[in-house]
């Protein structure tokens, strides 16, 4: 019995899912996750929490995840209160509630590519068409061009991503601003990657009192180390909260997940520790592309998309065999790597120069 | 701001997020939970699984809970294997799931109502159109009319329910057999409460070597204890697991609900060491119900289903006063209440006794 032997739907078939290789080698820098273990102390508080659930765990979580949002808001600062803020398992899911709420069938999303490929395989999942806005040729997004796609497409939804997956750069205000001035739909900024911004560089949480159109996810996937905890979250207006609630799967977030999320939050200077760190080997490996002459796009994020490499899968297939596994976003000529610990930056300068040489 | 100046999808106008109330009251006998805390032992099992992921939360889950689903195989037995299962944060999730994959726009699910509140609301929420198929006056359902209703409609999805929340009572498997051979589309047989069928009640794992369209889904939730830990999976050919992954959220299963999952599955017997004296509650609440000249629904499950009462909705009322919570599923005259231990069946006759004379 094969899969399209059976009556799966017809957009489904020939397609295969979404995901990075699953490989066992010394030096991973292909899903930008963060490289520094969970502290002891945070390991303590997760361990402690997940204790105090454990025998109540016969019952339902609570539905409401309260204490958590409550947390996650004064994590973010910026006067929000619970009310403003939801949860789930990871962002995805955050972004896949959004679209059954405001996409759909019938309705349409708009994005500008490339950016993170969860976003249109989200939007076809929920039945909302997608549309592809358009970068300039450096990857930026300029406020003109993308308010010129939303008045020309009229989405029900704008996807923008801050800092960018998988270019790296932050977006100005300024386009968020004008994306919001000429969409009637809703705007969701992805900032899944905004704890590594450059000095200077806002977030679009500054920006939520213009409108309850506007929404930004978040996750403690990456500067949180939490990956595996599984934990997006998004800010917006009460009412979008409102609106998610109609959507949302009945006790989609464990006790366990709250429980470990919340004592993580209890330590987050600890766990931010990482991120200076984590920025420095992103610079370095930035200026040491340039000085090997290679094109690299500015990093605001804790990886970096670096291109000029002729045959970019031959070069991420060499460097795969000196045991550094790097990520090929089907960009052709370019790459992307994440910034980890000083030790696997060395190791990947390494693996690049010996594959490199190889290909010349 | 309302949530109704908001340019959400129009048939969740009005709407209201599903859920029973979360009301904090002595007796909460309303959501079907098993009212045994999770033993010592469980806890401290699941505290050191826990322990051994947390320092390694920074990375991303297994994508496949490959460890997982190979533990729910050998519960499951019937020769299954990882292969065969799927799992996601509570059969929610894998219903949701199920539907991405054989449902969607332009495609209709058959349920046979009463029955579990998600599947139309699931099927609504990922464009399915619902179909309400027919069960007889006393709740029953049998091979011939449910045939019949499938012949008519020709959906894309049936599900069907046992034992069936809320009416308890289990299925035979000749409805399974005819429904599968009436219908071209998938048939989903929800056995959340499985553990509970009275003895000589089969399960449709028995059955999946019929065909590779017919699904089993079940959870951790009701007779493990573990609603809190939202551990929902399915049991069915390979080529349903490799739809599944194509519409799966990526990483969705955290590294935590694995780990804890699995630790409780090492701990089978003594977490449904609590089944049979469930069973005994239940048992004893169908025959005082009878007792008192009501009328009750047959249970395979840790839940009664019994009407005769007029108006039910004083009688919850009344009952809630008295510190017991029980559930009104919107059947004119009916409750259902979860059984729970000898102390809680107590309280719930005593609370209903009261009750019933105040209506009186």
């Amino acid at each position: 019995m094969n899969l399209d032997d059976l009556p799966i739907r017809d957009e489904l078939r020939g397609s295969t899912p979404y995901g990075a290789p699953q490989l066992d080698v010394p030096v991973a820098l292909n899903t930008n996750e963060n490289s520094y273990p969970v502290p002891e102390a945070v390991v303590e508080a997760i361990v402690a929490a997940v204790r105090e659930e454990a025998s109540g765990l016969n019952r339902y979580p609570d539905r409401e995840a309260t204490a958590l949002r409550a947390d996650l808001a004064r994590y973010l600062g910026h006067d929000l209160t619970v009310a403003n803020v939801w949860a789930a398992n990871g962002s995805n899911e955050v972004l896949q509630e959004l679209l059954q709420a405001f996409g759909g069938p019938g309705r349409t999303a708009l994005g500008f590519t490339p950016a993170y490929s969860m976003h249109p395989i989200l939007s076809r999942g929920t039945g909302t068409d997608w549309i592809d806005g358009r970068r300039n040729d450096d990857f930026s997004v300029d406020a003109e061009s993308a308010a010129a796609d939303v008045r020309k497409h009229d989405p029900d939804v704008v996807f923008l991503c801050s800092p960018n997956n998988p270019t790296g750069t932050a977006l100005g205000l300024d386009v968020v601003e004008a994306v919001l001035a000429e969409s009637r739909g809703m705007v969701i900024v992805d900032e899944a990657y905004a704890e590594f911004r450059r000095p200077g560089t806002p977030s679009a949480i500054s920006r939520l009192g213009l409108s309850p159109r506007l929404v930004v996810t978040r996750t403690m996937s990456k500067a949180f180390a939490l990956a595996g905890a599984r934990l997006g979250y998004l800010a917006a207006d009460p009412a979008v909260v409102d609106a998610i609630q109609l959507v949302r799967l009945p006790y989609h977030l464990s006790s366990i997940t709250q429980a470990a999320a919340r004592a993580a939050l209890a330590h987050t200077d600890a766990l931010l520790a990482t991120v200076e760190a984590i920025k420095e080997q992103r610079d370095r490996i930035v200026s040491s592309l340039r000085t090997r002459g290679l094109e690299v796009v500015p990093s605001d994020a804790n990886f970096v998309l670096f291109g000029g490499l002729g045959d970019q899968r031959a070069v991420w297939q060499r460097m795969l065999t000196q045991g550094v596994l790097i990520r090929d976003v089907g960009l052709p000529g370019y790459l992307r790597v994440t910034a980890g610990t000083p030790a696997e930056t060395d190791a990947f300068l390494e693996a690049l120069d010996f594959s490199l040489k190889g290909q010349a």
